[in-house]
């Protein structure tokens, strides 16, 4: 196994698209959310650990789900778990862990991976990882995952790919479309040029570095005016010096939309970013009328059709006439909305706290 | 005040078309349906309280209602609720307290009401009261309350009055109806001469026990037989004896649709028996959008029209999308189905019985 080779694995969203199910204080990657035994980022561990050596797998997360973390994941060494003080969007989380790995091994090759994604073809998944390593290591490349879509979703991120320039099938990226609207996806899908921005990424860190000195120097300079303090007692008290100045930006927008240097490798794997009801429903079984039930136990359904449920495990839940509807019951929350207005979630979550008296506790 | 006469509640039922808020070992006469800060129960109680000294007043409930009914009605005398050993309808029900009256006071005037009913005008209700004591004082009659039926509701039963032989505007009965297909609850609202059988009724308790001799002869001689023991140390005893005995039958069917002596009193009072969602819903307070909500703090609720909702006081429910629902969340149930399938909660309850693993825990 190179040791150069290093996983980073972003934890520290709150997932707010998949409430009430996910809370601010027991986030989605926490959640063993199709039944499997496992949570979202113990699988996503678990992916990684069967050909990456536990010391070179790092995860990042907000402060307040360290602990959640260390009891998830039993044998990640604690120095593994880094700590983010506030919540910054990803290009402060990646350059700290890119800076960190670089101050300890100059040659690091990184990979960046979210915590809630699905992934079921795990030796396609390792063989691309490899090719990712592989091709990065050689090229000075910023290498992005892209996945085949399947559908004009709305709510991914789209990459355009220059196909004339390319080797070994890993290709140019012409340009980034956040979330575009349901006409240019269609127009998207029909090009055959353009694949969904996984949030995958792999470089060299010494690679990343460099676009962060070039397309955010504030960013850089942070980090680099304390790099020397990562990896020794005082790296913690650096960190808390640092992000309260950092800009709240995604790495998409910081560096890999004006990189020039940007790659994407296409993923041949399946891929789920299981960010809404919608992507569990699509993801776990459905009765023959099409809903799909959390915790079947305890449930009646009658005339009810392509409905997601998740109940709590020993309530006792009867539905009668509900089509294309979500139904999320929690202790505390209740929540049915129609499966079209999922994307309005994160805007139901906004009004919970605007409009119910002591809100916070219910989000 | 007239000493001779008395009112009987009637609280054995289970309610389960109120289901999952009404339950078995709480039935719906003991909630506080429609947030008044009183039960159903209570308030029937209040309403004759205020006209009938309270000894003269009884409540007949199931044995297992008793602690339930001594904790809502602090001042009733313990010896005035009396405790069905088995659920066997009205009939055996109007007997027992019949007879004890008898026993007591063979010139004894008995109302008997149900515990669940809501009605709010008072004034009326007590001048209608003493409008069919008076008239079943002088007459050897059985006396039905009718109510002016305001649509073609296929969940009561109809009395046909014959408009010719009257007295007082007490009219002679000439049919009963048990809950009519639509088509025929039509015509019976044009002809004018079909009242909703309230299920209040007034006799003197000889005229009832006679005619339980003429048409229940069992009935009437499982009671005739112990009534000596009635209103004695002795008389829970009896009724343990008789009540698994009796058949299982309701007054109507047992003595009204048989008795040539049965008059209806046209009750100006409005009236609404509660039985299921819809009646709550017709009778509280709704939102602009025609949503009625009880325990209105902590919902949100968002393009969803019609609906019923009862909720768990402090739980947050959050509503998109639903147009003509119930929907009931208990701590150990949820249900959710469509206004217009009321009827079949009843069966909900029967299937939960059967397809549930250790099901009557919910019902």
């Amino acid at each position: 196994m190179n040791k150069n080779y290093y996983i980073a694995i972003m934890a520290g969203g709150i997932g707010s698209r998949f409430w009430p199910k996910s809370r601010t204080n027991f986030p989605k990657q926490f959640i063993d959310i199709l039944s499997t035994g496992k949570s979202l980022i113990q699988d996503t561990y678990n992916r990684f650990t069967s050909f990456i050596p536990i010391e070179n797998i790092y995860i990042i997360t907000s402060e307040k789900y360290v602990s959640l973390v260390k009891d998830q994941l039993k044998d990640i060494p604690f120095e593994n778990i880094l700590a983010e003080p506030s919540r910054k969007n990803t290009a402060p989380c990646i350059a700290y862990i890119s800076f960190k790995i670089a101050q300890k091994n100059p040659n690091g090759v990184l990979l960046v991976a979210p915590s809630d994604h699905i992934i079921k073809d795990e030796e396609s998944f390792k063989e691309i990882v490899f090719k990712s390593f592989n091709f990065v290591e050689q090229n000075n490349a910023i290498l992005t995952f892209g996945i085949k879509p399947l559908n004009p979703n709305t709510g991914y991120g789209y990459i355009q790919i220059n196909e004339e320039i390319q080797k070994d099938g890993i290709f140019k990226v012409k340009s980034f479309t956040e979330k575009p609207d349901l006409e240019l996806a269609k127009i998207f899908l029909k090009t055959g040029e353009f694949f969904w921005n996984a949030g995958i990424f792999a470089w060299q860190v010494s690679t990343i570095i460099e676009a962060f000195k070039k397309y955010q120097f504030e960013i850089y300079e942070l980090f680099n005016n304390e790099k020397l303090f990562f990896n020794t007692a005082n790296e913690s008290n650096s960190i808390q010096k640092i992000f309260p100045q950092c800009p709240n930006i995604s790495i998409d927008i910081a560096i890999l939309e004006q990189a020039d240097n940007v790659y994407t490798i296409p993923a041949s794997f399946d891929w789920n970013d299981l960010g809404t009801w919608n992507s569990i429903y699509e993801n776990v079984e459905k009765d023959y009328l099409g809903n799909a039930v959390k915790s079947s136990e305890n449930v009646i359904i009658i005339d009810a059709t392509n409905c997601v449920i998740s109940k709590q495990k020993e309530k006792l839940v009867i539905i009668q006439g509900l089509d294309d509807f979500i139904v999320v019951d929690t202790p505390d929350v209740l929540m049915i909305c129609k499966k079209s207005e999922e994307q309005e979630i994160k805007n139901y979550v906004a009004e919970v706290k605007r409009q119910i008296n002591k809100g916070d506790r219910f989000v």
